[in-house]
């Protein structure tokens, strides 16, 4: 039987956190596309997450980019992500706070600005990224509000239609989940914990929100926590 | 006399051309403004630009920095500004193109990208970059809808109010240069050419466009142009 070698049509931001992971394994799986994956490396203390990223665009056939913004580090030093200094907060210290220490300065736009950069250059019109509903906080560059007015943006581009897409913008953490596990993402290959080490945190923002969708869905999460 | 030391309270983007030179002392001189200054080096031909960016910046007491995307080349090697092996081209190629070969893909939405990730870190709210009107070709990045459209997005960030401020937006380049040259702007500390070398072609685009505003504002340019 003959297969046909399917073009890269697309552009996806992939972390290699729970959402980024679960998108590309829908784009790929649902939507039938392939994308160019591409994940940033800015001096994040969690690097593991990227090793994660290439492993599933690896296996699911995508070409895998990994652009190196470390020379831009100290745009990014007031964030608790990239600083040494400052230590990722715990969960119940960011409940209700509009922006909390883990926002990372304007990093949504200068990802989504590189991101259709790589996709005019590769010719293809379409980005996708995992931003997803926040429901006890929230980063103004993940909603439904930023995407449209970006994409009203980017419609002003006179030879290159660029659209920014975001599937799961609606969606909790659990609901993307659910939507991963249905699809047979192996999780043990996503990493979400914001500090750095060999086991996840389990109290960071993000290791809160990701045990309370594993929790929801009634499954353990499969990645080694430390003891708490 | 006690002189108050004016703190730094907004950031430019300056190239050294002729336009975002002209856009810095008009901040420092008529604004009263005290920029942080930030050009781009992003494999340009044209890096000499880059030295009067810095020249002039200091001359006017501003900060200055220099961010390096050399990193990022492989996303610009469409343009003719930065591949070596796209020629530039001349101006009467791009009579009524409206997005010639030196359009470098969403470098304006990069850099604006870049400058508010700066001037949130820093806690400023305006950013300060030298679009002009194009009148015999455009780039859909340097317009007043790209800006108000671009301004609707940022007045979503939830903490760090950030405009983007385009003084020239409507002005052509000989409207640019005559305001410089009221401002007593040394125009030999600018350097405008898309082409790399000693002296300027004469014949690329911003060439063209640069010596009709001298032509129009009656005076030498006092760069050193290439005998044609």
């Amino acid at each position: 039987m003959e297969v046909a070698v399917k073009p890269v049509d697309c552009v996806a931001i992939v972390s290699g956190g729970l959402d980024s992971v679960t998108l590309l394994h829908y784009l790929v799986q649902s939507k039938k596309a392939k994308p160019y994956v591409i994940s940033f490396q800015y001096g994040q203390k969690h690097v593991r997450e990227l090793q994660c990223a290439e492993i599933n665009a690896t296996e699911l056939g995508c070409p895998y980019s990994q652009i190196d913004l470390t020379g831009l580090g100290a745009l990014f030093d007031s964030s608790a992500l990239v600083s040494g200094e400052r230590e990722i907060p715990h969960i119940e210290t960011v409940m209700g706070d509009p922006q909390p220490p883990t926002y990372v300065p304007n990093r949504n736009m200068l990802f989504l600005s590189i991101a259709a950069a790589f996709a005019e250059n590769k010719g293809v019109g379409t980005i996708y990224y995992g931003a997803q509903r926040h429901d006890i906080y929230g980063y103004w560059d993940t909603t439904q509000q930023f995407l449209e007015r970006l994409n009203s943006v980017y419609a002003l581009n006179r030879k290159s239609r660029i659209t920014i897409e975001a599937p799961f913008v609606t969606f909790s953490k659990t609901d993307t989940l659910k939507l991963g596990l249905s699809l047979g993402v192996d999780y043990a290959k996503t990493w979400s914990c914001y500090a750095g080490g060999d086991k996840a945190c389990g109290v960071c923002p993000t290791c809160a929100e990701r045990l309370t969708a594993f929790k929801e869905a009634g499954i353990p999460d499969p990645l080694p926590y430390r003891a708490s």
